[in-house]
């Protein structure tokens, strides 16, 4: 079928990765696509400093999922991503962290196939890796592990015997993504055959402001304070090598706030 | 101890993830260490597009492993990374991918801790990431996938039951970073309990000008073709779903160029 070369040439979708939240984590290629878009559908958890950085002359709209609270259900993000492509737009679906990692694409991108829409992912920092920055470890240590497994308590809680228990050891460094309740979490890693001794830390709003973190053990870790969402939680002996070894002797486990990190603007480029 | 204040204030390390290998997928954070370093030391995996980012007037070494053959020993890396540090420098460790995720950052962490000199990590796109994103798919698909594991065959190939055999099932993606042989590697996920029909993907120098991806199932991985290393293999029914679906009917597996991500300058912004 022959198009009207009057109409609008169909656009195209770029599902992008905005990082944990500070802008200075965003990838080059990020910072283009929200120069160059028609149309910003985000979640909620992206940080309005990031949202700054996203074209003036761009529709924004906030799509975002809070404590279970929907704005917009995942079939209308969809149908916004086909109906604006289809009309000749730029859109970005710009999502937390990165897009492959727990934030729902697959939907996105079959949606998007079905209807003939070009679409492009673009790579991010996904939070996890800004935690173990933050708290500055390796979660791949050889000496200490061997693998790592990224898993989301959101999914797993409710389930009479979630799937990931199986796949632990004592050599598996275990990111929790949406940890959720503390100590139902830490049960779940106790049943999984963890000791009460492993090390873990709850790290929330890597790389923002707002960023704070806390480190203790499985046993220990329904004494741990609540903090702001995004959280996630970091498992194994690969935690104990971090840069707080040196405060441990005075301080022992406790709420850590990393005040080097201001965020910057992309401005500073 | 009072130090002169004739002489040198002690410098900093950043461990910086470079990311897959294009310029587009640095972190704004990173290209600004780039620009601020006295010295780098960077991975033989870090492109020449990339190392074009350093300042100018820093000194840059390459530091990099390939295949077995070392340039430069952990402990020579070390020695570096403090003496420049403590003689007042800033120092980049620049490493492929994202520090924390198979790159030996733990043995450099501690290094640098001992020395009492201050050291940030940067994390990075991680080359798992940037491969999903090639290949369209969510590496967490909820629909077929639970979780999500990072090995390293380059660890597990000539032990006798490898660790991570018992972390596979069929709702977990495994990422294989450095897969090597894929007769060894397909022969371990078999022994897993992984099927023969179990979709995957090898993706090679991601998201660089020679990226080539080539989808086959772990039973037929033996006769992928052998490509450029970095590789990664995305093992798991989430690789059922990607970008060339469309293509499937027509010519079924087979090696695939990305064209439309070419590698763009930093001064295009």
């Amino acid at each position: 079928m022959l198009r009207d070369p009057g109409l609008a040439q169909m656009g195209k979708v770029y599902l992008v990765g905005a990082g944990p939240g500070n802008p200075d984590l965003l990838t080059m290629k990020a910072v283009r696509t929200l120069g160059l878009a028609d149309l910003v559908l985000h979640d909620a958890l992206v940080s309005p400093e990031i949202l700054a950085l996203i074209s003036p002359r761009a529709q924004v709209i906030n799509v975002g999922k809070r404590c279970g609270r929907k704005n917009t259900t995942q079939e209308e993000i969809n149908d916004l991503l086909v109906r604006f492509a289809s009309a000749g737009k730029t859109v970005v679906r710009l999502k937390s962290g990165d897009p492959s990692i727990f934030a729902r694409a697959g939907e996105e991108l079959d949606a998007l196939r079905e209807a003939g829409i070009e679409v492009e992912m673009v790579p991010g920092v996904t939070s996890s890796l800004a935690a173990a920055a933050t708290i500055g470890t390796s979660l791949t240590d050889r000496r200490k592990a061997d693998q790592v497994l990224f898993i989301s308590a959101h999914r797993g809680h409710g389930k009479q015997n979630p799937d990931w228990q199986s796949l632990v050891n004592s050599r598996t460094t275990v990111v929790v993504y949406m940890p959720g309740e503390y100590q139902a979490v830490a049960e779940d890693l106790s049943k999984a055959g963890l000791s009460e001794s492993t090390p873990c830390a709850v790290v929330s709003q890597v790389s923002t402001p707002n960023e704070q973190w806390f480190q203790t053990t499985i046993g220990s870790l329904h004494r741990a304070p609540v903090m702001a969402s995004p959280c996630v939680l970091i498992v194994g002996e690969a935690v104990r090598t971090t840069s707080t070894q040196r405060f441990q002797a005075d301080i022992g486990e406790g709420l850590r706030f990393q005040e080097d990190f201001p965020v910057s603007s992309s401005t500073e480029f």
